[in-house]
């Protein structure tokens, strides 16, 4: 997928429902997402991305209901009503700190939903399923395989899947297949939250998130120690979400893929509320000052109703609009400069980059030196505040004249990994 | 709760639908439960015991589904239009080797059902919305907490919250209290799974189950080493339903107190399709010579369907009824019984008691000798195999003339608890 210089840029809202939050799906009223919808239009937004519950889909492996595609389809086309498209995670999964693990994979049924064959299959023909369903939706944007499942590989969840490099390609590589195969032409993608970034050991590395599916996807969140260390309305936290983006790039294989900052919001522990606004604006035009973005989609849309128990303080915050529908002051921001940066406009030139060092596999050496005070994001911060752009580039691209050549980078800057010590936490996961 | 002996007995299916499974609550049709309703009717039946999904019922714990407990109502009242009764287990839970926790008790939200305060206040609520929509029902029978939810209590299992005898009979008193506030005057029970008789160290103890709720329920399964050890049409076998209720006995502080065979079943692991009926028969017979049995609950109504993936093998085969709708042999023997058992007929007398050491507070010294192939298990199956009807007592009412006399008990049989092997096995939930 190559993105046209006349493409708009494309903003959006990670659909959480008002009434019932994703148990809505359990008793979807297609008027209450009409109304949330509209709310979402108004503001000028031009995609959702929806999130349809695992067990609900698929509460038996072989038992994929049809009542569930149809509410899936139903959703898509209650977007088209408002002239919005919507992208649609299938493995849900992880949300806001819940999980929802079918009984199928769970406790006395306990397999890896990455590499026990029943699991793929079982992922592959729900995928079949649901791409059926939405193949013909003109807009229909794709799948997303699932909000940020690679937290289920990760050693510090309670019910770890772990998975090697290999044995996670294979599953992103079998369900983006799957994907293809049922709705073609589409731009089908995978999200992972940051650990796959910043902790060292994780088995969801860095290039599969840049090679693997029609995009490159971003989950942004400064609740991951940068914040903490360096501020919530600091250049790091307002550039967080473009220093991923550009990470990123360094791992891709094709220095014109498209990047979807497809997750980043303004939460509350880090941030005070009058401070939302400004975080955002900052957010999506440092974003927007990135090579072949393809959008930025807010979370979320709609605040959490207080009725609703058990999750973490700051996720009854982060709507763009409230429990009363009116758009909060950050959804009125977000109007207001969306008509400006819809427009595509030349993006500064990247000529300087930081080298990432890795290994044969293309894994970083250290994660931890690219997470929130690690030295290759310290050396991100001092350049920001230096007023630079730069860029990064693996220490294989460092190495090949040629690859930096293409990528019109001149300069580079090696950080000292002795220097630095990350913080990273994912604290979105710390219930209160 | 006292039975009149002018009481007839209640026959009774735990009602396994025939489409869908219990995930059939996600897309319930009344027309489908009308169609299962009237095969069991057909069969004579009186009753059903019926299980709604916790995670459907309640996805967030603040969140209690007005649809999902008007399905719940609807199927009762369904059942009312057969002339059967209903009885609903509330927490689940556990079916056929899965589980079914909410996100709000799971990973992240790990917190132990029993004894978080947040836990149980969720728990509570759920009954009462539940008892409100049910306690108007002329032939709602009461509720069960849940189907052997102390499995989420044992070490073995895999998401264990383990649990204090006095912490088990906290969350046993608690809920039951709120059934009885909510839906007054119906015979509100809890059920376990046998490792209340058979596992030492299990925190849920005999004591419990003959002593809370309006009756005793009983859970029979002879997959639990009982067919393994002596054969699936063994006397052991035959008269182990009967086992547990005269066990349950010993335990009880009223001598009247009502016993319910809420679940047995004919598993396809211990028995040939043709050895069904007669253990069926052989099994009701056995339960219906003891003293102030309410009734029995064949586990299950309907074969579960082949279309739905991973269940053990036995759980396909366990039903009364075959998925084409038609009444299998087991089913049919029932039937032809029923109507003869219905009558209550004096029971034999028990005048010699196999004793049962306990500790202070009343818990078996071993539970394992009154498991299959333990001391006192064999004891019962020698009396069997001798013609004699035997029942058992403590040792602490061995020690009591008066208790004794209460239960006219003239003699006792003193197990040698250093004999004998118990073989328990809860191998229901050993997954293919």
């Amino acid at each position: 997928m190559t993105l046209s210089q006349d493409a708009p840029l494309r903003f959006g809202a990670n659909y959480t429902p008002s009434r019932g939050w994703m148990h809505a799906w359990l008793d979807l009223d297609l008027d209450d997402v009409r109304r949330d919808f509209a709310g979402l239009a108004a503001l000028g937004l031009d995609h959702v991305r929806i999130f349809p519950l695992w067990p609900v889909l698929q509460p038996n492996r072989t038992l994929i209901r049809d009542s569930a595609l149809a509410d899936v389809r139903a959703v898509v086309d209650v977007a088209a009503e408002f002239g919005m498209d919507a992208s649609v995670d299938v493995i849900q999964g992880h949300l806001s700190s819940f999980d929802f693990i079918p009984s199928w994979l769970s406790t006395w049924h306990d397999k890896s939903m990455f590499t026990h064959p029943q699991a793929l299959s079982g992922q592959v023909a729900l995928i079949e399923r649901l791409g059926a369903a939405l193949r013909e939706a003109p807009n229909f944007l794709g799948f997303t395989l699932g909000n940020e499942v690679n937290q289920f590989s990760a050693a510090v969840h309670p019910s770890p899947w772990p998975v090697t490099p290999g044995e996670a390609a294979t599953w992103l590589t079998t369900l983006l297949d799957a994907a293809d195969r049922s709705a073609p032409g589409r731009p089908h993608v995978h999200s992972e939250y940051d650990a796959a970034w910043y902790m060292d050991g994780h088995g969801f590395v860095p290039a599969h998130a840049s090679r693997i599916g029609a995009m490159t996807t971003v989950h942004s969140w400064i609740f991951n120690g940068t914040a903490q260390r360096y501020g919530g309305r600091s250049v790091a936290s307002d550039r967080h979400a473009e220093y991923m983006i550009e990470l990123s790039r360094a791992f891709a294989a094709d220095p014109a893929r498209p990047v979807w900052l497809q997750e980043v919001g303004a939460p509350s522990n880090c941030l005070e509320p009058e401070q939302t606004p400004g975080f955002l604006e900052a957010t999506v035009r440092a974003a927007a000052r990135t090579e072949s973005l393809w959008g930025v989609t807010w979370w979320c849309s709609h605040d959490v109703s207080r009725e609703l128990a058990d999750f973490p303080e700051l996720e009854y915050s982060l709507g763009l609009i409230d429990q009363s529908g009116s758009a909060k002051p950050i959804g009125r921001r977000f109007a207001e400069i969306v008509p400006e940066l819809r427009v595509r406009r030349p993006v500064p030139a990247r000529t300087t980059a930081i080298v990432i060092e890795v290994d044969r596999d293309e894994i970083p050496v250290s994660r931890a030196a690219m997470s929130p005070g690690g030295a290759i994001f310290q050396a991100w911060v001092d350049a920001c505040e230096s007023g630079a752009d730069v860029a990064f580039a693996t220490s294989l691209t460092a190495d090949d004249p040629a690859a930096l050549a293409a990528r019109g980078i001149a300069d580079l800057i090696r950080p000292d990994l002795s220097r630095g010590i990350g913080v990273y936490s994912s604290s979105n996961t710390v219930v209160d």
